[in-house]
């Protein structure tokens, strides 16, 4: 929608503002049209005629952008907010958000996730609160904090993934004298967009009872035995029931995969390309309602094929280093760096080729994406390029 | 987010903006902040603690306001857009969006739903394309379009739902020698956001098969019995394959529930309120996956409880008249006029108590929203208030 | 297995009897094979070496025989009944089951399916009960009855087909001053099977208000409105909260698809051979949860493919004559004529060639089945074989 | 149904026999009576009112009878039937299955459920064949054999579950140089009556490559990791994915449960009750779709209420000693006995107390029963009694 050319009277009542141009599939430009026009204009109204190609494009068209946010600036801007910036209520978590550029400065990664990276001190709690966000934790480095989900406290480590369903009551503590970054991932765009938010104040401070830092949380006590469910929990509500997903699981499934295609046997994505998702165990689907989680792993040297798919991702390279192409951006990047790939948008990954010191040499990229709205609601679609070695 | 006192260097490269302000919650305004901030500002990242209460509030707080749009005023610059603007390629359809007030002049009625009248003048074709936007129509006067869904052609009458699933070719045609308007629902602002649009052009004309104006579609002979189904058919794509549901149906079991009511049973949503909402037949489910469309009827004289529910709603008055309450406003309204809720705004509705020389004076409200993606993704929340009488 | 060759104390005390035999695929009678069997009857084992053929055949090898009932045969002995034999608590119904020929003598039409002509004489009354058995009633001829469930009186007329689901209350009652007869199906023999039965005795009398006999049950004024479902309903329980499927709709889309074929358009599952399905209007889904129930049309003149299907069903001819083909056996059936078709047995129809004083010459065939069963529990398969003409 | 006092003539051609008896609820015995039932033997008809008891009961009443079967008799037993009976193509598997006493000398240890002692001797296989029929193994004691499930082998070992759904291939060899015995649990019975089997030889050898010995199959190197789903698998068949679910994660998730009841959280399914059911990884449900599989740890000491469900079920004693009631029956019962509890029937189980030379005093309980049957068809039941202590 252009802005322009219109009557000063209509500027001052109405958001709308509309410009007749002479251009093909568009109506001539008269004094009559743009009388029509300013009646739009009046009234609230704005014709499809204007807006089609914007709205109803051939394809998905991202407002997003490709877009790559170094882990070593994130890491740097943390930590000087760590010196800086409290950890209380009002402002709940010293969590810092990716802004697409695109996107009018708003925090938003892309159209419809949340990445952020968030940081917490020595002793240091963030207060209890629940939201119908559906969040989760990814942690690329280090250790020491305890995420306490309904009174479970859940240790966080390198390589863990803890999903954290909307509505549970959560808090976190750093039981260690060290600082501690990770990732957070929501849905807070989409849930802004949607307007389904509904947020509630916890208690101020969590127990001592939720101070105890056990290795395994009860929720994995529960729920994390491979195929097994625990028959005194029933149907869990929406959303993982399982709170942690531990970096040596991960590592030995996508290990498996690779020496499963090495046996010659089927196990992988595509060749040299190993991949999990993260699930419910309870219901095998998504881990969260609105969000998919997945590990790759890519073996040293691999190109993968390109591939478009509606709906967005955000990635965070978790260990080796390569080079990843969106659309028609490309980078280098290396541990703990994030990038944000637009719906639609072709990515693919070639990761570095080996070197001897290197006990894989691989290229191991957490991913997360919107995509479970889409199969949700039957808008999914995917297209692979033929891989181009 | 607010937007001042920024360095001007970052204004020229950043979209980010970020000011310092001292509040309850926030850090302290020191210069080692505002530096923390202008070095967020230029990675393009934003604290939480600055914008958790926009995103993160209480309850939904729409940006959309509850508005309303005269069907009068409607009709008539719809009918002079019939003669200024020419219908076909490229433009597409003679459609006129409402633009809530407050989503920045867009053609977005809520956040997620297009709605707008659509025109056609006498013998006019509108082309053939196909989107994965799902949509419908719906007829609150006049008839003599037949629009054509996969060559099928489908009469639209006064009370009509036609619902059209995405990635079904249609075109429309007017076969009488008057110009016909009715109102288009669609999911364009939900695909919008979330980015899963694709369109394609069909063919330029339609054949003379397809301008043959039967009173029943082949959808109709297929899934317009009550309760069976086509063995045939197997299972149909996701939207109703069922392609009009008709005023007579609709208007009868409106009648029904009231009258099982009157006679002691259930039926009614509440007291002298009936309601139906249109079901895909081949599952039950909502109409398409988007979009939930109802009939309203509100017996004369009786007014409803107020409900808030997650997700926004579009309402036509298809008949009688009566005062409607969204939030704090109200308004007299009338056949035709339609009106936004936006989500979580309590929505009641009383009815002109009934005069003697209409045949029922009850109010007939057509409805569509956005229900169905927040029960698919378990985002639904509804609170019913007391009656107020 | 074999009855034989067993030490008399064993025989006193083990229903298990086993006999050692010479024969390919089965050990070497020896004494100490002779040994062995004695010593599984007294530990009441059995081994799967004797049993295999029997109980894991190449494919389904049906206990059941195709067997015809003839209506004029039913009707005669049920009027029979209806002078000897008093409804009331205890006996229950009127009701006499078709007893497939080698299924023991049990009233088991097939080995899940129960079918049984029921009769009621002028002014009587079948006492309310309810059980978890899934129920439905088709009526071939006659009118006059009520059936009364959940205190609903719904009609029967000729050409109804009324679903009862599991554990609602029912009674009926004979409103006329002549007799009626109907089918009843059921799935007790798969409940019996089973072991999942459950029956509760309700009132010995239904109240005046139930004794009223209108034409549209409450069932139909909520739910009998194609494609509209009551909002005030919300989820019904399992199987079909309609009551009623009337004639009237169910031959106008049988009409349907086989005027869509003369047209040049799909609608029929094969040349000739228009099917409909009574369907659950809340889900899509058949409309009981064990039994699946059609009504097919074969057009005069017209053979049907011989189809193959795990599971089994009962027909009952409703209209028209023609010759029945399942597995080897064949009929000449006309109007009421009932038969059974075991799992996996070939069966197809021809219709008789229409003579001018008929006004369609088409065979109608009500059908019900238990493929629902097969469906939830992944057990279903079909074989169509090329139609031979 | 009752045998007698019928006229030689039909006895000769019906197997149905009615006997008009002087009872409640039945009509008058008269000579038009007995010529009525003749009539009914004639035409294969059975009338309602003289089988209502047996077929419509106020509650299940099983034909089966609670029964328990000595493990060491059935090792003994099979050892001797390893000397005696070969394995090979025809008799297929040497399995000897548990006969019901009151099921007419059947090998149904239910009316719906096989269980099997099934012995492999050294260096012997058994052939490749696929049904339909689902089907697991489990271990009770003893190692050495893999099952090749569509090629891949897959060792078992003392504690093992290993599902393996229906239409799959599969194969076992004995590797070592000890017999070895476990049990086969199936849906024979339950097919048996719905008459859904299909079934097909397959190679007469295994490869070379199929003898390998892993100690991990592939099944569990891609599906066996928790929560954890290869992206590369898409959505599997019907039927877990994972061919084995091991002794050490069953065993240390009912520890878990325990060891959280002591330390005061939820776990168990009642006090000193723990419970895992088997499930598949890839949608949360039952392990097979006909078959349900659990493990129960009683505490040392403990008695369970006693619980009445629809369907049957059969347990193995795992591991430790107690009581076990079925009903009016009680056992004494110790490692690899098996029991048959029918539906309906109270179950209770009380563990010994605990000696100190126990490593636990628990009471492991392997059970298997139809419950999936009767979710999916929504005829489930349960009723637990009040804990007696």
């Amino acid at each position: 929608m252009t802005q322009s050319s219109i009557a000063p009277d209509t500027a001052a009542t109405s958001p709308v503002r509309l410009q007749a141009v002479a251009a093909e599939g568009q109506p001539d430009v008269t004094p009559a049209l743009e009388e029509l026009y300013r009646g739009f204009e009046k009234e609230l109204l704005v014709p499809l005629w204007t807006e089609i190609g914007d709205l109803m494009p051939a394809h998905p068209r991202s407002r997003a952008v490709p877009h790559l946010w170094r882990w070593n600036k994130l890491r740097e801007l943390a930590a000087r907010a760590g010196d800086l910036v409290p950890v209380g209520r009002g402002g709940e978590r010293r969590a810092i958000a990716l802004a697409n550029p695109s996107l009018g400065g708003r925090p938003f990664a892309t159209p419809t996730l949340w990445a952020a990276i968030q940081y917490l001190m020595p002793g240091e709690d963030a207060p209890e609160h629940r939201h119908t966000q559906h969040a989760f934790r990814f942690v690329v480095e280090g250790e020491g904090v305890w995420t306490v989900v309904g009174r479970d406290p859940v240790a966080m480590r390198r390589g863990d993934f803890l999903p954290q369903a909307g509505w549970n009551w959560h808090a976190h503590h750093n039981a260690t004298a060290e600082p501690m970054a990770w990732i957070d991932g929501l849905d807070i765009p989409f849930q802004y967009v949607t307007e389904s938010q509904f947020f509630e104040f916890g208690r101020d401070d969590i127990s001592d009872a939720e101070r105890i830092t056990p290795s395994r949380s009860r929720s994995e006590r529960l729920w994390g035995h491979p195929g097994l469910r625990p028959v005194s929990a029933g149907t869990p509500g929406p959303g993982s029931p399982l709170l942690a997903y531990r970096w040596e699981h991960t590592d030995r499934a996508l290990a498996d995969q690779l020496a499963l295609e090495a046996e010659g046997f089927d196990g992988t994505v595509e060749h040299g390309h190993a991949a999990v998702r993260f699930s419910d165990p309870a219901t095998g689907a998504d881990v969260l309602p609105t969000l998919r989680a997945e590990m790759h792993r890519v073996a040293s040297g691999t190109e993968t094929a390109p591939v478009r798919e509606t709906g967005s991702s955000v990635y965070q390279v978790f260990d080796g280093s390569g080079t990843v192409t969106v659309g028609d951006t490309s980078w280098s990047v290396t541990r703990g760096d994030l990038f944000a790939v637009p719906s639609w948008q072709p990515f693919s990954v070639r990761s570095e080729a080996g070197t001897s010191d290197s006990d894989s040499g691989a290229l191991d990229l957490f991913r997360f994406s919107d995509a479970p709205v889409f199969e949700a609601l039957r808008l999914d679609r995917t297209q692979v390029e033929g891989n181009p070695r």
